[in-house]
């Protein structure tokens, strides 16, 4: 499988962008008003791509468009429905592992808080090439492997919850210098790895996934579980699930979709 | 004033992109995943470009990027900035009284409750022209007139809101055939004008307002307030406001941005 994905400009290169392209094609002239169609020399336009081999199934679904429907889970519907999907998929996290070991983008960690208990790794996501800071993307992975997602969280993590806040906070500002609050930081749910992970993007880039119907905002999570320590045990979520997905199958048998 | 757009892929082009490269460079490899830049020949690179000549200030104004922040507004910052800022505004709210009133867009009215308590009327938005489902976007107004925003709300709106979610969805789908679970219904915080309202947008369309930051789903807001009455009036809430809004500048005075 192949992604391949256009990149935000780089304001450093834009002057070389006017000077420097190959051609320049009128299309449209009026009043004030003219557009143009540039072609740039293949430095200046770049594209990043992605490649997953061997890709499964589930890997091409991720990426086709398909109808989506609001799944509206309850306690009961997470233990009788999404928790027994879970687990019978044996969902691989080895190279969120292999970050976690060091055996992989080792080079590429921002920060690392050790505590097996409370600590965490702050890597750059795979969609963000690091070349501009407008799609800013990071994405904070626990140390400890007992908690999948949002569900399984309690008053007992809200210190990693709070060192992750601050301490991933920190890193990005001191790294890229860009500002907390200028920075959007949330959980998924449904995620789409079942290994406790928070998102750090640019608060100006509309990231795929930073929509109400995903993203729980981290400072919300906090309160939450500081004012009621089993807030995600009880109550509902909602979340969006295309039809060919296996799990919105589950919960159309289970006469909840 | 030049603005330069990058167009999405075309489909007809994407095996001569692959073919016709003229360079493949390794970023990134672990496990089964890769990433590449890839260096596209000129004539699959084309770039929309628009020249203004000359260029007004507002032309300017119109594409400069404004500068966002978040803020966590916490109870004491709500009753201490936020409110006496709204009530220094007089932000006229004249145009929903119209419509509540039938004096505008009676014909355009989709659903009415008529209770005064409990009641609401739910309209097309001024931003969706009725064309197409994709970009469908409604509008629930409350018929009373002392409830600004998701600030004032308590367990007492309980059953207003709840007619907003069952009966709003109802009409919806009788009118545009589209199912609630289809259906993203949510509050913005903060709104744009103080004077309680439902957005209802079709849930594939990524509509502006729609992220995290400012978006609360009804079904958890009427959650939440089953649970605690208060939920709304204690607890802080994140929202983004540009460098320029007066409210951004009433937090700085704060000391609180």
């Amino acid at each position: 499988m192949i992604i391949l994905e256009k990149t935000p400009f780089q304001e450093e290169k834009l002057l070389d962008l006017l000077k420097k392209h190959t051609k320049l094609e009128l299309q449209m002239r009026n009043d004030i008003y003219s557009t143009y169609h540039l072609y740039p020399p293949p430095e200046l336009s770049e594209i990043k791509t992605t490649v997953v081999y061997p890709a499964t199934e589930k890997h091409l679904q991720k990426y086709l468009r398909q109808e989506v429907h609001l799944i509206r889970e309850t306690r009961e519907d997470y233990e009788n429905v999404t928790l027994p999907f879970i687990q019978s998929q044996s969902f691989s996290v080895q190279w969120v592992y292999n970050i976690l070991e060091k055996k992989a983008e080792a080079d590429r960690i921002v920060h690392e808080n050790p505590d097996p208990r409370d600590g965490f790794v702050l890597v750059p996501d795979f969609k963000w090439n690091q070349n501009q800071l407008d799609d800013l993307y990071l994405i904070a992975l626990a140390h400890r492997r007992d908690v999948k997602c949002l569900r399984d969280l309690t008053g007992e993590h809200l210190p990693l919850l709070r060192n992750i806040a601050r301490e991933g906070t920190e890193a990005v500002t001191k790294r890229f210098g860009v500002p907390g609050s200028q920075l959007r930081i949330y959980l998924h749910y449904q995620p789409s790895y079942y290994h406790l992970h928070v998102h750090f993007t640019a608060l100006g880039y509309d990231a795929p996934g930073s929509s109400v119907e995903r993203a729980h905002l981290l400072a919300d999570v906090i309160d939450n579980l500081a004012t009621d320590s089993s807030y995600y045990q009880k109550r509902a979520l909602t979340f969006a699930l295309r039809a060919d997905e296996p799990l919105f199958k589950k919960f159309q048998e289970a006469g909840r979709a």
